[in-house]
């Protein structure tokens, strides 16, 4: 498939030539056309827009970024509007929807018929975070009684999208009672019954589990759709594949930022303005400056020993790098293994027993090569080993506190990427200024 | 789906309940039954995996990590790891064949079939991070003569798992015309010719492809399967959804690991070694140690000026860690926009200005409530000036750097993500202390 050059397509355009315009988008996956639209201005879009067969339509909105949507349901008529909505799927409208101001979701909702006004208004109740939120309600339902080839025949009546009926779901009174794969219905006779072929261990979430343990039952399984029921175990809806990965890649941009005292909305690098982006960023750096006053308030309690030996200075750099960078790297991995689920704070003692004999044998290796170079730069033994005896307990402070603050976090019920590397750093920074004066003052009789 | 209890399962293993255990594993899927396993000691793994039928037995044992396939394998015949091979996909058989030492292959490879033998060659040929080496090659190929009813006839002799029957490829001496999906084939009609309903408008990749930029595909698209075609474009395999979420989720914790300066393995925590953890950890730590003495002997240079006045020692900590904290906040922003495809080296410019914008306000917003703090701490408006002014050059300083050397980075083919957190705090200290004692000196007349 080759690309559409945006040139040609804006030739196109301005020359009118809306009947080639129309055979090259035909043929065209609507994720492209979307991509497409997000060069254009609000007129053109509209345009290419209108020419595009109103279901693919619908599919390149639900791909658009909610700020492109914005813009372009400006160019639009509220009935155009309402058309694209029931179009949609409802898990997608949703999504448009509840970015959108309340007067302008009442006012569409008269437009559109009565069921899909009934679903959307049921989903954008859903805690945000819930599966609930991020289910459709189209999904294909089979009776225990049926036969494949009724089955076949039901698929066939309601086919909506790949994704949505390769695996359907049987239900009683809407109680969810099992699933049958596409690929069952496919590889059996057509007189056989669904309730020879229907599998009932099957997992099933509940409207307000937390959405990123359902993407991760997507990840464990490898399933296409996972049913979703209510408090009564009826059948309400699906999540689909293509939304667990969307759940995990923001998860995954989530956890960076935070790890990094970001605070993250869903909005793009790109359309986030500066005084948002600054606006995310400056509480943890508040935080973490203010409390690095301490560190500082330790050192000016040491004035004594640097004016003694002013060269006591030259090695806080080092010993604070080291000490955070320890500290974050510890963080990391078991942060990372909270979230895939790999380590759990039962895990607590096997990790700060393993930590700790990492610790030993990293803090032993980096204080040597440090003791070397200071030896070969300065050839003052005493003061190398005030240094590399300093180094070495940061080091395994640092991969202690490292791998202990996120296990807190995670029994506490708070996310453990908080607990990354700058608040470690400045817990870190903190002990290996004290050690690193105490054994100082001490060795050198201060 | 009840989850089995570790201990009910071993009472019935220990009083040799085996019908009772075989009732229960029946129901059970893989993925559990896997998980289960690893809870066991070898002589236990067998029995129960000896118990499980053959091709489901194949699934759990390509479930299963691989420091768990090498320890089972041990209880086995060659016979019997022949036949577990044979039933599992080809691209599992190959991610276990290719963690074993190559006597134990060749040896086994003796026992498949001749074609098994041929494809599993073939698979181990490809490049560890390209879309060969993920790919699978079972699929259904099928002609653009055959009708719907003969193409679902092929599919039910084929029938080899549900994610890879759901897209079916059409080819002609083995060139890729188009894609049916068993949507097509269900919906139409069973005469309809499949070079009716064929779509030519599909997305392949090639077998040298990055495996991260398949990966990428199906979260941009949607797809369940995607085909592989050799340089002559003739269809060689597939990549399935399942494979693609792993790529993604080792991607992740591949940068997490990087952006800490951690060099990773497939190998979970929990298994490594304290010795491969070490070593892991070890080369970015001396590495920073080392560069680290730059500013070290930085700080020495300026020995006059904290001589005489030795409170300004006591803010260096303040400055290292809030400047370095802006640079990894910047720093991940951009690696996270280029892993994503959000941001590339083409937004530079952009970036910069905005970054240069951001750090302005960042900038002016941390001196101020610092120069506040210091006028109640100190009372010394001069001291307060030197800091905050030396603040402010730092964060925009930050800023810029953290944006733009993963930019360049990627720019020279490199990973942007070694360009983290802790390389940016090395170089922004360096700076930070420079900016500092020079604005001292100069305002102080030392």
């Amino acid at each position: 498939m080759e690309k559409i050059k945006l040139e040609n397509l804006l030739e196109l355009i301005e020359n009118k030539k809306y009947k080639q315009l129309n055979e090259i988008l035909v043929n065209y996956n609507p994720v492209d056309i979307s991509e497409l639209l997000e060069e254009l201005d609000t007129k053109e879009q509209a345009i290419i827009f209108r020419m595009i067969e109103k279901s693919k339509a619908a599919e390149v909105f639900s791909y658009l970024d909610i700020d492109y949507q914005k813009q372009l349901v400006k160019a639009f008529t509220d009935r155009e509007i309402s058309q694209i909505i029931e179009l949609m799927y409802t898990d997608d409208s949703v999504d448009f929807l509840s970015e959108m101001p309340s007067n302008f979701v009442n006012r569409l909702l008269n437009y559109v018929d009565s069921e899909t006004r009934h679903d959307i208004n049921q989903l954008l109740k859903y805690p945000k975070d819930s599966a609930g939120s991020i289910m459709t309600v189209e999904y294909v339902s089979l009776k225990e009684e049926m036969t494949v080839k009724e089955a076949l025949a039901e698929i066939k009546a309601k086919a909506i999208n790949s994704e949505t009926i390769y695996t359907c779901y049987v239900t009683e009174r809407r109680k969810l009672l099992g699933i049958v794969s596409a690929k069952s219905l496919i590889i059996n006779d057509e007189n056989t019954l669904i309730k020879d072929i229907i599998n009932r261990n099957f997992i099933s979430v509940n409207t307000n589990d937390d959405k990123e343990d359902v993407a991760n039952l997507f990840k464990k399984y490898g399933f296409i759709a996972i049913p979703v029921v209510d408090s009564e175990n009826c059948m309400v809806g699906i999540v689909t594949i293509d939304d667990a990965i969307e759940v995990l890649h923001d998860e995954t941009t989530e956890d960076m930022n935070k790890m990094a005292g970001i605070t993250s909305d869903d909005r793009s690098y790109i359309n986030k303005s500066v005084w948002d982006h600054a606006k995310h960023r400056i509480m943890w750096l508040l935080i973490l400056m203010l409390s690095a006053t301490i560190t500082g308030t330790i050192i000016a309690n040491y004035e004594h020993a640097f004016s003694a030996i002013p060269l006591l200075v030259a090695f806080i750099p080092m010993l604070m790098d080291t000490g955070g960078n320890c500290g974050s790297q510890s963080a990391t991995l078991v942060i990372r293994g909270l979230t895939t689920g790999e380590l759990s704070f039962s895990d607590i003692f096997k990790i700060i027993w393993k930590e700790f004999r990492v610790s030993i044998v990293v803090g032993i290796a980096l204080a040597l090569v440090n003791g070397i170079r200071m030896m070969f730069m300065y050839n003052d033994l005493q003061m190398a080993i005030v240094v590399s005896s300093s180094l070495a307990f940061t080091i395994v402070f640092a991969k202690f506190i490292g791998a202990i603050l996120p296990l807190l976090a995670d029994k506490a019920k708070l996310d453990p990427a908080i607990m990354a590397s700058p608040l470690i750093t400045t817990v870190v920074d903190a002990f290996s200024i004290s050690i690193y004066f105490k054994i100082a003052t001490t060795f050198f009789k201060l």
